[in-house]
């Protein structure tokens, strides 16, 4: 199975035969990179044996294998270290997480997002090709390291040793519970990935639910599971942009959708919700975000996820919710769970490497393996949060009285 | 016990002796009025009987009795209305809560706070003059009407029929498990009016806890409380303002006080509490607070609230947590408790009027019957809202796992 994505990812792999002993101006660039990072204590290591950085006990050791390599991390350490790990040019000796958390944390918060950093815009057709980028590389590959379920958000963990299965389940429960979803009610889920929350709240909540995502495989996964669950007459799902929900619904949901919606169409996702809720609805949505405007790392943005990006909860506030003078219910920023979730996922994915390399390649796995610890390591320094929104129209007083009220 | 403030309050009452009949310019003033909320089921009368409006059954009827009232009506409602009921001049035969909620809904969402409109700064003495003009009237006034501990901001009832005083108890002991107080704990509070938080929460939670407020009644009246109550040793009452909060404290928390600081100061309490927090401190503003921008009612402002102002969450987030790089961890919007402890107020001043009477006049008693009617409407009616952020640093881990484990 190969695809578009994949030939992007397998870069060609610098020859090391050709190389020469490191030179004086080679060290100096790797002390620079070293101090960049001083606190953290790490080893780095270049192709002829030159090192620097803590000798004792290093968390990690870092090899840099050419001097490619090494000059492309020094002019834009964010986006190159990143295919500089893919391709192998350079190498992690210990525990990756550990190391990419000791990296974190040295170098304190995201700098501000510069105000005159555009806002990309990502139109229908972008957000299709963004999308395809990611979610359509293959269902076969998603199952060997999401849960059964196939929910590629955020769990939420009753306790931090529960299982992942669980945890998506006490997830969905979760959400449900906030959206205070009653039997008969219309939900519209926008971004529904492979459709299980939009299964699991028609099953276990009783309502009919319209699940619109613009992956083409996602949806077809979904409609599957739709027909053998028996859910056909009480779920649909639309192959179609969050742009176009139409109709009229008592709840509105959307998990892990909004980082790829893009802060220009922030006020079109909220007309979207203000159209179509009724007078007492209720609307959740979960996204990861930031403390502070900052981009999205260059190299997860380049080989990850395209027109991706995380925003604050102002960002949220001010764009989506205020024009249409929503009212903001509850908050809950569940960060940790998300950094439980993704130790989860990558445990997975590390056990079926053998199997990625096969349907990918090397540098595939290399990438997905960096992805997933340096994903677990923003949400453990709290470089990322994850937040959970609910809001209803200002005028309704069907709200809830009290957090534990039924 | 007279204060400037009573005699501030003490409107001369126009005369009624010399109106002549309504002309047809009168007619058409009261009409606009009339218009103005015209989904409104209210039938206006003048001083001659003249009558327009809800014929059958009308909520209410008002009762503009001089010229003067109708044309200051006229000219600028948001002020005038108030100031015509205070003097008497207007009168209202209905329930008040009812007239003012259905003119409330008839008028839709406040308007946005226009760009142009100055954010008056509160200086040090500014906060002292507008604090002194509200809560120093007298401990016995406000003893008439609040809870038996005299918390004057909004309860938390565990049920709608719950009590005052367990409801102001639940409140105390909501903001204390929020914070995850521990014994030992240093606590500061921004704004601490007569001290019942400070006291509960050294109290019940073993924690010491150093409380501002810059109301000389308050702070007199604490102190006595945390002598009588044996908790000196725990509780200090510094007669000081928030700006000139020292030291450090693992919990930060202010209940009522974000909307007496003004928008010019935000960024200084967020460098406050940016100073006194340790690194695993946890913060709670407790604030009334708006959907979108606005500017607080001007009679409000002018009678009862001077500099004041009720801020969205994107204000606070912006200006006080987001310089600082703090991360929001749950936002609770609790504004219906504030309607029922509104309520509860309003129910008890009514029951003290004779008694208000004598402490001050009677333009006294119907300027705060009014406020008080108003406000519950403006929680009633999601013109305003009550939130609890709770907040902490970003880099910090000991956060809760759940909203519910220990």
């Amino acid at each position: 199975m190969k695809s578009e994505r994949l030939r992007a990812l397998s870069v060609p792999r610098s020859s090391e035969l050709t190389l020469r002993g490191s030179t004086r101006l080679d060290h100096w660039a790797v002390g620079r990179i070293q101090q960049a990072v001083a606190p953290a204590p790490l080893r780095f290591v270049l192709w002829d044996g030159y090192a620097i950085g803590t000798g004792d006990a290093p968390i990690a050791t870092i090899t840099v294998k050419n001097r490619t390599a090494l000059y492309k991390w020094l002019w834009h350490p964010e986006l190159n270290f990143g295919d500089g790990y893919m391709s192998g040019a350079v190498d992690v000796h210990g525990d990756l997480v550990e190391m990419l958390e000791a990296v974190y944390r040295a170098m304190g918060d995201s700098a501000p997002r510069p105000w005159w950093l555009p806002e990309p815009a990502n139109t229908p057709n972008a957000s299709r090709e963004n999308v395809h980028h990611h979610y359509d590389i293959g269902n076969e590959f998603y199952r060997l390291w999401l849960d059964e379920r196939m929910l590629y958000t955020c769990a939420y963990f009753p306790t931090p040793d529960a299982t992942l299965e669980d945890a998506q389940i006490a997830k969905m429960s979760l959400i449900s519970r906030k959206l205070r979803l009653k039997p008969g009610e219309r939900v519209v889920e926008a971004g529904c990935g492979w459709g299980s929350l939009a299964l699991f709240m028609a099953r276990e909540h009783g309502v009919h639910v319209t699940a619109f995502n613009i992956s083409r495989e996602q949806i077809a996964y979904a409609r599957e599971q739709a027909r053998v669950q028996g859910l056909t007459d009480r779920v649909d799902f639309i192959e179609d942009d969050y742009r176009n929900v139409r109709g009229q619904c008592d709840a509105f949901v959307s998990v892990g959708m909004l980082e790829h919606v893009g802060l220009p169409d922030y006020a079109t996702l909220g007309s979207v919700m203000d159209r179509v809720l009724t007078e007492d609805g209720r609307g959740l949505l979960h996204f990861i975000g930031r403390n502070r405007p900052a981009p999205l790392n260059p190299w997860i943005t380049k080989r990850i996820f395209p027109g991706a990006y995380p925003p604050t909860l102002v960002e949220v506030f001010e764009r989506i919710l205020q024009p249409s003078g929503f009212s903001v219910l509850d908050v809950e920023n569940i960060r940790l769970h998300y950094a439980k979730t993704l130790e989860h996922w990558r445990a997975r994915f590390l056990s079926a490497t053998d199997r990625v390399t096969e349907m990918f390649d090397e540098a595939f796995v290399r990438a997905w393996d960096l992805y997933l610890a340096g994903s677990e390591v923003a949400f453990v320094t709290g470089s990322m949060q994850l937040f959970q929104v609910v809001f209803a129209r200002a005028g309704t007083n069907a709200i809830p009285w009290t957090r534990t009220s039924a």
